[in-house]
């Protein structure tokens, strides 16, 4: 086996709102690190947690504890060890994970004429962002819906391994589906072609977003599902597995270089706002 | 080989000055990680990097980088992935070492009749923070020491690669001697006796601090020295081989609790600030 290793850090007012539940800043702070490991197609094994608060408060850390312990044993994944320190709200989390040698899903190695699919549905976290500020009991049931896909992500974990060694490419979409299918198309040489229409929405999106679903799911982050290409051959016997179930088909890899949207056959331009800047 | 893990966070402000040169910042968070490397015993093999910083700044940026590069090919360590994000300027590195099975050095296996060591010389860091906002140029060369083993201290890698099977118990001082030693006591179920006059002070803290110099040795943490048990039989052997010209005997282990210290055989009172406190 091969081990596989992913840090990550979220940043309270960056990241997550600093008057989060502790318990949902937790979980998931673990959910984005565990997703690496299910973009690579690794087994979770263990974690580690660097965590800075700005003072110690035992309140707080308990509900953090609380969130903590829930996502690791919903993602089968153990705290071993990590570092307290004063500072800034910060939760840096590493993870080691295991996947059989040649096995690892990497973001170079997508071929012309795969399919292109994602898992779940697009957008939601991306349009939680607006309601984070709003009072959680005047959410209505598809607002609460959003939220909890922002602060409850599910890493792919159980898709990821069965996709090892099986997808071409894989990536975990943190940063929009637009900015990450780049990622996949420049590291592997290739173009990546979407159908606009069949985009993944939820209905929860669907009715607060109405017109802005597709902008939400193509340039939107934070929805930690798997966007991966794999041969039409391969996906034809892919498609009866259980994990399958997660999938959809958006596009097809082409010959040639970046990203582009059809709608109906007809080409689309590409919004301006590709996904999350790290830095404006 | 067992594979050991550590993660270590730095912040400006409160692990180091915001103001402090970018490359002094990544070789004492590199240098901090490591340590925890040399106290298990364990050979460096790779470290991941999680950064947040306030904006994108290619110059500070491009003297960290250097920095790193330097301290990583002297401790013989590789980069080899990690995290960026904005925030508050935060360095947070994880180590990857490995170890020859049940020979990590471990902080619970202290034995009574043990010699108690240290490496290097005690103080000198400790003794540097009241220089951190002198002008450089105006430092004496006694200072401009103090402030070098401040900013760029040396993980006893070699030396506790040396010890891994031979020690009974050892750790990084990074809390202070009297702090760290309570640590081992506590988790080994012994006591710890130190004789005062027997810790390792440099010229540089004996010029600048005087009477003081002992008190830094004793309470101020950021060395990276070790502090390690060995049964006398396996110090006899061991004092010979050149990693052992770093060690100077400083006491032993006995029955009981605690730490304590003496001076010429007479009990003296411990200082009440024991060491570096995390949270006021």
């Amino acid at each position: 086996q091969w081990l596989c290793q992913s840090i990550d850090t979220m940043v309270a007012g960056v990241h997550f709102p600093a008057t989060a539940l502790p318990g949902d800043i937790a979980w998931r702070a673990l959910a984005a690190a565990a997703s690496d490991l299910a973009a690579m197609g690794a087994r979770p094994l263990n974690f580690l947690l660097a965590l800075s608060l700005p003072e110690s408060n035992e309140a707080w850390l308990g509900q953090f504890a609380q969130g903590l312990a829930q996502a690791a044993e919903h993602f089968a994944i153990g705290l071993i060890g990590g570092d307290t320190t004063r500072g800034p709200l910060t939760v840096t989390i590493h993870v080691n994970g295991s996947v059989a040698p040649q096995h690892a899903l990497r973001r170079d190695a997508a071929q012309i004429g795969d399919r292109v699919l994602v898992s779940g549905t697009l957008g939601d976290a991306g349009a939680a962002l607006s309601l984070l500020d709003k009072p959680f009991a005047t959410c209505s049931p598809a607002e609460r819906y959003l939220l909890q896909r922002y602060y409850r992500p599910e890493p792919r974990l159980a898709l990821g391994q069965a996709l090892a060694g099986k997808a071409n490419a894989a990536l975990d979409i943190s940063d929009g589906l637009l900015a990450d299918a780049g990622h996949i198309a420049s590291a592997s040489g290739v173009a990546l072609a979407f159908e606009l229409d069949n985009l993944p929405l939820s209905p929860a999106l669907l009715s607060l977003a109405g017109p802005r679903a597709q902008q939400y799911a193509l340039t939107a982050g934070d929805d930690y599902e798997l966007l991966l290409t794999m041969s039409e051959t391969q996906w034809q016997q892919f498609k009866h597995v259980p994990e399958a179930a997660l999938l959809t088909p958006v596009g097809w890899v082409r010959a040639g270089q970046g990203v582009s949207i059809s709608k109906g056959g007809q080409a689309l331009e590409l919004p301006t706002q590709r996904g999350f800047q790290h830095f404006d």
